[in-house]
């Protein structure tokens, strides 16, 4: 598979190495990679690499723990494309390109986004379509960003110096993807993305939450196929169909006083984070804490203010003055707010490393 | 059409006509309901209908208000079909057959349950897809008890003496079919079901809201059409999908002590009863009321229990004996809860005939 415009990027200590490249492959990619491993003498030859640590979206019900992948097991790995058919083929085909060229010896550990949610009760979790598809097919709510979303629970409770526990905890994800979670008793208890990366809030380029009915209706008035449908909701719809002018919320947000389908895009995004988590305070029965994360969640300060002084009805009280001005990882709200709010960068990559490493057991790697 | 196994009923002032028939064609089940007018003494003719109601769920945006359907139109309603496959295509035979038995002077008046939804804002009302699909292809939330949910409304601002846009509401529509919606300024400001009765909450048959994706996936697992599917969601779900034993919420009730799926029903129903709620409270900012109605809603004070108490951390407060041993309307939560609940009974009928009546401004007819 090739990539017309690919962008190569490390960012390390701060410093970025950026190289734009026509039609790389995986392979090339991989090579650019150790290329420069080797050039920030961080390894002088790809047999020092310990293990490598991948991100797959989807493990379904059949990968529950991150994983050595193997010519044992890559076959498994590959029937479950279907259930993310735009984010685990690209996946394994990593894998696999890693496989061919590093040792044998060096194991490729996959670490699933779904994981996270494979506690979560059925209740919340199962759609509510004859229980034997759900069962035979596998078909549940999978959320996406669990890896994430796991880390930044684990991050708030150590921040605050307190057991994730006894947290309860709603997680917004904000990202050109974006999901919202609810946890307690450390472990998640609701979530808005589905069986795919599909469901939930409008994202990026993502409709989020649909009638399922609109599919055979559209396939009718475009003449497509089902899965065209559901290409337009993945690739053109969200931010991008609304506002019919970008996928970028930073645009979004500077072009909403004067162009109204951006204005509106906006606010469907509000409307629908305050309602999620709205319904998660009342599903769980109150909440302690609500942190944002990722690079709209992280970023977005004015974001986070219309979002929070929505919230005001359940006693959340912003405090403008940390959220616009403090840096890193922090509380956002005032003292008297019946919430803390937090702001906590995610860091999925070092959460796949600190997989890997217990996996592993090496002392490297982290 | 025929129903295989049709009954027909006449229900009045508490007495009840009922007969079993097989293969009943709408024709002659409009004749038999002309047979019980006269022998109950309302009409010695069917000349003197001065006018004939009809419930049609979609109107789309072409029909925005009660409309009398006529030759010159009813292609316009046939052509909205597809919007209520359901449901449409049943209602627009019924308004036929009546224009072929009465006189051509016997109005026959179309009443839209979407009529009421098209006052929702757009931010919530329109799905995050291209935003030119939802203008073209008219494709949105229609809801599909919007003559109840506006009904029940005005009733609950009649019983509270108070005038209808100074309520922020939300309306309870349980019954075989159910839905959500909340009310503010005296319009809807957000609901849950979609642009077909599909979306929203388990229904007694129907699945609610489902990752569109799901819909592919399936076709690919089952060789169905999409068409099939939907129908699957439609007709197979819900309550008695996920039970396996029944749609009737009755039934579910009394099994979910012994049987699990029947639990697990119940569960994912009331959780997102609960989580639609609290996701309306905090949208709108807080709530005055919230009112209960239809078969469940009115009938089933058990699950009005059990949806209340998970509402306490909102401030909502039951009082167990008004809910459990009044009678009619009336306010069921506790004097110092912080939002008033109620149980009104829904009246569809008398809604349609006050929008008939209002329309051909005869004094008859209520």
């Amino acid at each position: 598979m090739n990539t017309p415009e690919a962008i190569f990027t490390i960012v390390r200590n701060g410093e970025d190495f950026t190289q734009q490249i026509s039609n790389l492959t995986y392979k090339q990619g991989i090579e650019l990679l150790f290329d420069q491993l080797k050039h920030l003498h961080l390894i002088d030859a790809v047999s020092e690499i310990a293990a490598v640590g991948h991100r797959v979206v989807v493990g379904a019900t059949i990968f529950k723990h991150p994983t050595q992948i193997t010519s044992d097991n890559i076959g498994k790995l590959k029937a479950l494309n279907k259930y993310a058919p735009l984010h685990n083929p690209v996946q394994v085909e990593c894998i696999e390109t890693l496989m061919d060229v590093l040792p044998d010896t060096t194991p490729q550990i996959a670490v699933f986004d779904s994981q996270f949610y494979l506690n979560m009760p059925e209740e919340t979790a199962l759609y509510a379509i004859p229980y034997d598809y759900s069962k035979k097919y596998h078909i549940r709510k999978y959320g996406e960003h669990g890896i994430s979303h796991e880390y930044v629970l684990h991050e708030t409770a150590n921040f605050l110096k307190k057991d994730y526990h006894d947290l309860k905890l709603v997680t917004l994800h904000l990202g050109g993807g974006a999901s919202i979670t609810a946890s307690q008793d450390g472990k998640p208890f609701d979530t808005s993305m589905g069986f795919t990366p599909l469901e939930g809030l409008p994202m990026g380029t993502r409709s989020g939450s649909v009638d399922p009915a609109v599919v055979p209706f559209l396939m009718n008035e475009l003449h497509m196929t089902a899965d065209q449908i559901i290409d337009i909701f993945n690739k053109k719809s969200g931010l991008l169909g609304v506002s019919g002018i970008s996928a970028d919320m930073r645009d979004i947000v500077s072009n909403s006083a004067t162009n109204p389908r951006a204005k509106l895009a906006y606010d469907m995004f509000i409307n629908s984070a305050v309602k999620y988590i709205g319904g998660y305070f009342t599903e769980m029965g109150g909440l302690d804490v609500i942190t944002f994360t990722a690079g709209i969640g992280e970023h977005q300060a004015s974001l986070r203010t219309d979002v929070i002084n929505r919230l005001a009805v359940l006693g959340i009280k912003l405090d403008e003055n940390r959220n616009q001005n403090g840096k890193g990882p922090r509380v956002i709200s005032s003292d008297d707010s019946s919430v803390q709010v937090l702001m906590i960068p995610t860091n999925e990559e070092l959460a796949i490393a600190r997989s890997v490493k217990k996996l592993t057991n090496e002392p490297k790697g982290e």
